[in-house]
């Protein structure tokens, strides 16, 4: 996979681009199919058997009329999608080479933090996202991490499923003292082990990881495999505290799009930094279960729906072979759903023809 | 496995059949060896070191007699087990076949569901079923659906693990119109892929799925397994929502027990259609997964307790070769009993020698 | 594995020398290098980066108060680890032999059980202990089990995995009547199927389990592996009831560190015996998980965080090859830190070099 391959859904300037060219117009498209009418003409296997749309008629209209407002705030979520906010997280992290070290600044601030159109609420950040800057390094590599406390509360930051020595480890009074409140602190080591890993406060991280205070670190393996060349390498953080049900900082309609073309090879990284278990459901398509935490599975196992303990990574394979925009959400529908329409944890994947 | 050997746990005829004849015989049985008198002549292992029941004396008095009232409770509710209630959920339903394609019809509508004896409360059926007919196709057949919504509120039929034609997804808004009160929709498709798959609701569905809009979608493969010829086959639909914790629908004592002789092989179908994991305890016999979301494990491997969570199915084999009445619940204790006693997420495995 | 090598974290007096001797010790040298003015002077390869704690300055300085003052809750929550309670749960229990066949006594009972200094609360429990005694057999081994109920309810014992004989399975009502307060009542079986098993109350079970009445049965293999010659053999039961979020039956910061030697294997057995999901997550090495449910798993498979579903056990090895003071907490962020400090499912795997 190289980096301008997945620039498309990291880069926000690439991302914008999409939103004005390409997949909303598929969905707009998409939208448009699905009215009533357009559907009466459409020439799919379904339209033979439909039998109409017959008007109810007497004492069921009341209800109908509340079903139509129902539909309506459903519908007017999904022609939103994807709803455009002030700012993505988890954009990719260029370091500065310092001597052969990939140095990467991190400050952590607090700001107002737009979860969807309109809803801003604090967020805990890294360089002023949610999820914080991706970093993705390869093993073997030299990185240093500042971390400049800009918060009203002391911080650290540990590199969950790095095997790092000790005192790398980021756990006040275990390994390290409290980041203070205008303090910096620097971290540094050599990547040991490859995979989808994670990085997050350590301290009153029940509070500061639930406010924004994470991200993900992905480290490539050294000898490259055949999932390293896929054509998407999609990474999908997912959070359930004071922003609501979040992919990647947002929720439905403000979340952001998997797209990919027709045959195309799709990793998705998930990673779940909230409080409880959220068991992703992909339509239309399988995934093929890869690795757990960063270490590949004895072998690979398919699903549809995968769920994610808090804590944990998974890295899936989806072969982008059924042409659509598929629905993609916890199936925990109260986390994905409500009379008002869809909300939350739901994004979509769209394989372009 | 054939539709007459599995008959006796899905045809309700044959159900009352086994409750007057069969197992209901030997839970009584059983019931009345547990009595402390009967206990105190047991010859069985136990018996030797059974060192009897002393009647406790003096300030003890009152806590044995709230215990007794406990227990009388307890014992209760397992004497009426399997309790009788109006009508069962997930009954196999026959398509009709027209020119090849087989046809099943769907009334979406609310009724009153009992859950337990005397428990009823609104239920969003299919057919006046939770969980909806059982609906068993082959890889490759062609299937039509015709869905009639009598509900107060638009719904949709998505086809959960079923690799779909993207415009028969169900997804209203996103692959289709939602189908009005009073109106009809046709989902017509060829099977794709085979394993244990579930249709629901899409549209509102924190709330349709969790008042009854499920039910099975079992897809044989095209070429059985050994897997399909197991002696029997039972489909077990988890929820959670307003019918309190269900097992097919029905809450305990009004679950139904899973029947089978010594030495048979029991496959299980787990499907959480709730918001909440369900971890499966079977009693006196360890589950051989073989199936995760209709997709074979790459090899099969064996536990007691089976984590389910929403949206997933698992598919398990049993060995039928300890003969007895064995307790299978959910190992969230307080989805299966209380101090009123067992509730909820219980049925049995009876392995009748 | 031997008895007498894992005796330092499950004999009571051999704790105690441990922590007057020793990694109290290694701790409080732990924690002293990690105070601001110590971390100065660190000759590590962070130091390298270090730029310094710049005292903040202003309007901040308020906020840098209220850091303090959470830093100092937390520090002296770590500092004070693995702290001193009452009695430990979970210590091995020397069965008595009887004519070839091993006999443990369990007293069931309601203490004050001590979940962190000075917490002390309603505790039911078998011999005094909270997990109750762990019982360890060997495959095949005839063994009796006398329960004498001094409870103010009724109760039974069910043992979670083992594959018994219908009337051993502990039941009430299903299998056996229920053990009245002041009566006795004997199980006795042989020994069937090996691996990481429970025992625990089957009676009102949703608030006798999660008052305490629980504990590891395990069962080692008749041919040892080389998974049953591991250096450390640790049970972790967890249980998130009236005690609390608790591993053995305490909170952080009176858990009980695993302590182990650079270089050595160690086995966790992960039980869990609460409602809720913990996915355990252990710093700076990853598990290699074997079993499940007592049963190997087909191949083994590595992760650094493990989801512990209610009633399921795991069996992890970890090879503690990176010496230090490493976190091993639930990733349930709120059931391991508040603003007040880490506290209930934490604990520690120290690597002494």
């Amino acid at each position: 996979m190289s980096t301008s391959e997945t620039g498309i859904l990291t880069a926000p300037t690439s991302r914008r681009e999409f939103l004005r060219n390409g997949s909303l117009a598929a969905i707009a498209v998409g939208a448009a199919a699905c009215t009533p009418a357009a559907a009466g003409t459409e020439k799919t296997a379904a339209a033979a058997g439909h039998d109409g749309h017959v008007a109810p008629q007497g004492p069921a209209a009341p209800a109908v009329s509340a079903a139509d407002q129902m539909d309506a705030m459903h519908e007017a979520g999904i022609k939103a999608f994807p709803a455009k906010t002030d700012v993505w997280g988890n954009q990719l992290l260029k370091p500065r080479v310092e001597k052969g070290v990939k140095v990467f600044d991190l400050t952590a601030s607090v700001v107002k933090w737009e979860t969807e159109p309109g809803k801003r609420i604090d967020g805990w950040s890294f360089n002023g996202q949610v999820p914080g800057p991706q970093i993705r390094v390869r093993e073997g590599d030299r990185v240093r991490v500042n971390l400049k406390n800009d918060l009203p509360e002391s911080t650290a930051i540990h590199f969950h499923g790095l095997e790092l020595p000790n005192d790398q480890d980021g756990v006040p009074f275990i390994t390290q003292p409290p980041v203070k409140p205008g303090e910096s602190y620097t971290y540094e080591f050599t990547v040991p082990n490859a995979g989808s890993h994670m990085y997050h406060s350590h301290h009153n991280a029940a509070k500061q990881v639930a406010l924004g205070l994470l991200g993900a670190f992905i480290v490539e393996p050294r000898v490259p495999t055949a999932y390293d060349r896929c054509d998407v390498d999609y990474v999908m953080v997912l959070n359930d505290g004071a922003h609501g049900y979040t992919v990647n900082g947002k929720g439905f309609p403000a979340t952001e799009p998997i797209v990919c073309k027709l045959g195309q090879t799709v990793r998705i990284r998930f990673m779940n930094e909230g409080m409880m278990i959220h068991p992703m459901h992909l339509h239309g398509m399988h995934m093929t279960v890869i690795a757990k935490d960063g270490w590949d599975q004895p072998q690979p196992w398919k699903c549809d729906t995968l769920n994610i303990a808090p804590g944990e990574r998974w890295d899936v394979i989806v072969k982008a072979n059924n042409p659509g925009t598929w629905a993609f959400h916890c199936h925990i529908l109260s986390h994905a759903e409500s009379q008002h329409g869809m909300f939350g944890m739901v994004t979509a994947l769209i394989v372009q023809k």
